[in-house]
């Protein structure tokens, strides 16, 4: 097959790829907003993972990152690399992809696919009207927030690393992450900064600390847990796997207190769960009060 | 070493990386081309390549795919993998790379490191102010034009394949292939229709003709060779070399007879060398004329 022939059987959803590069309209006063991530098998998610699964979430994590910064998704391109032509696996990557990409109404734009490790890049595009959430906007007296539960991807990879079965909550968070789109979108003129923390909330959170040049205490005991993760901290006293374990696609962002009545809002209307779990000071860096211990965070090397 | 240190020392060229997502302005009445291409070690490049010759590749077959709509380099971003930390590969790859980004005055807003297969993603973003060059506007009549030579990149990787040494000149073709883009940006209201090579020109000219709905006949003793690419075709007979060995980023583009001129005029303000190869025709598919055989076009599985 060559890759014109699969591009028109799997990826041609009637949107006009065909050029050597897409066409993509902007209206005047909008910044553009962009971001890539690459999943690898092995890496980013286990060998038997099946492709709706992976189709799902090498776009949702760039959904994600649009997310931080409040944007709304515009179009994103797929660089595919695949050991072998499967046409099962690419319909049903494709698939997934397509319904994914319909829920949040983004639009595929372009593509490469390549002969390699199985490997997936999606490069996504969105745009802001006015000013995007930054990382570098914390004050010091801002409470932090921290969407929906932290720890469950992860506490899902360490069980399967030691070829246990997770839970389907616990799978559905490590596969199928709920990129936090409508979050960020209202929380645009309401938060000083934000961040996913796909790294863990400890590195991620330190991001704003340092570009925000401020300090943070935060809380353990505050913490937003499933009760799957609290009851593997019960037995393991691990703080580190929501701490530092990564691969949560929630947004830490930090409120003003003339803002605080917003969050409530925000909280009733998109029906999530936000959870203070500390404060901006005018220290330095991250205070964990009711950690023992130090995490080691997400390193890529 | 974390990916954000990663990024700090290798990557961050003063242009303000460091939030989840690239900011980047657009001005109005302004359309925006997108592109992605990946590059794999031992399918696009030999493993001996040095990261110098890796990354300005990778970066350049981006570049290429804009200069094929006339399109005004912009922004892009970068998908590293690597198989492990290495310094003095980074140093070198970025060292390059920042160079070839300044010459053509593209910047690097946003990235990803993974570990894995040594494989390098770039999505590239262009602007066009008018009408973008496309592959659907060849018309009957239009002269068919190639710039420069092609075929040497194809026979370079031939030589490489049987351990030979290809000459300077070649190997330079190869991993220093000098995207078009002063040339597309030229061609903006004067060819009707315009694609960049990289997959073969037969292959890459036939998309033109598919989306134009037109025919097309050349002339193999009309294609611009070099005299390395002329005397392994002396030797062989392949012509193939030249018309399907792929990785020659130069540009395919079709002229009406009003705009021959403009074609001259365009050789002598860029000093390079635009070569008549055939005509549009109102057939179907293209007559390659001169050529005893088929040739098998790039596929990429």
């Amino acid at each position: 097959m060559t890759e014109f022939e699969l591009i028109e059987r799997y990826f041609d959803w009637g949107e006009g790829i065909g050029d050597d590069c897409a066409l993509i309209e902007v209206d005047a006063h909008q910044q553009l907003v962009a971001t890539v991530d690459t999943l690898i098998e092995g890496v980013h998610f286990p060998k038997e993972t099946n492709a709706h699964d992976i189709a799902y979430k090498a776009l949702a994590v760039n959904l994600s990152d649009l997310s931080a910064m409040g944007a709304t998704p515009l179009y994103f391109t797929l660089a595919l690399t695949l050991p072998a032509m499967n046409e099962k696996w690419l319909q049903d990557f494709s698939c997934t992809l397509k319904t994914l990409a319909q829920t949040y109404n983004i639009r595929l734009v372009g593509g490469d696919t390549t002969k390699g490790a199985l490997s997936i890049t999606i490069n996504a595009t969105g745009v802001v009207k006015c000013q995007a959430l930054m990382r570098s906007g914390a004050k010091v007296g801002d409470s932090i927030f921290v969407s929906n539960t932290i720890g469950d991807a992860a506490l899902a990879w360490q069980q399967m690393q030691v070829q246990e079965i997770p839970s389907i909550d616990l799978l559905k968070q490590f596969n199928r992450p709920e990129p936090q789109v409508k979050l960020g979108q209202s929380l645009l003129g309401v938060a000083n900064s934000c961040i996913d923390i796909s790294d863990g909330l400890q590195q991620d959170l330190s991001h704003i600390l340092t570009r925000s040049k401020v300090g943070a205490t935060i809380n353990v005991d505050a913490l937003p847990l499933s009760n799957e993760v609290t009851q593997h901290i019960n037995n393991t006293d691990d703080w580190c796997i929501a701490l530092a374990g990564g691969d949560d696609y929630e947004l830490c962002f930090t409120v003003s207190k003339a803002q605080l009545d917003s969050i409530q809002s925000i909280e009733k209307e998109l029906g999530i769960v936000l959870t203070k779990i500390g404060m901006i000071t005018n220290g330095q860096g991250l205070i964990i009060k009711g950690l023992n211990e130090t995490c080691q965070s997400y390193r890529h090397f």
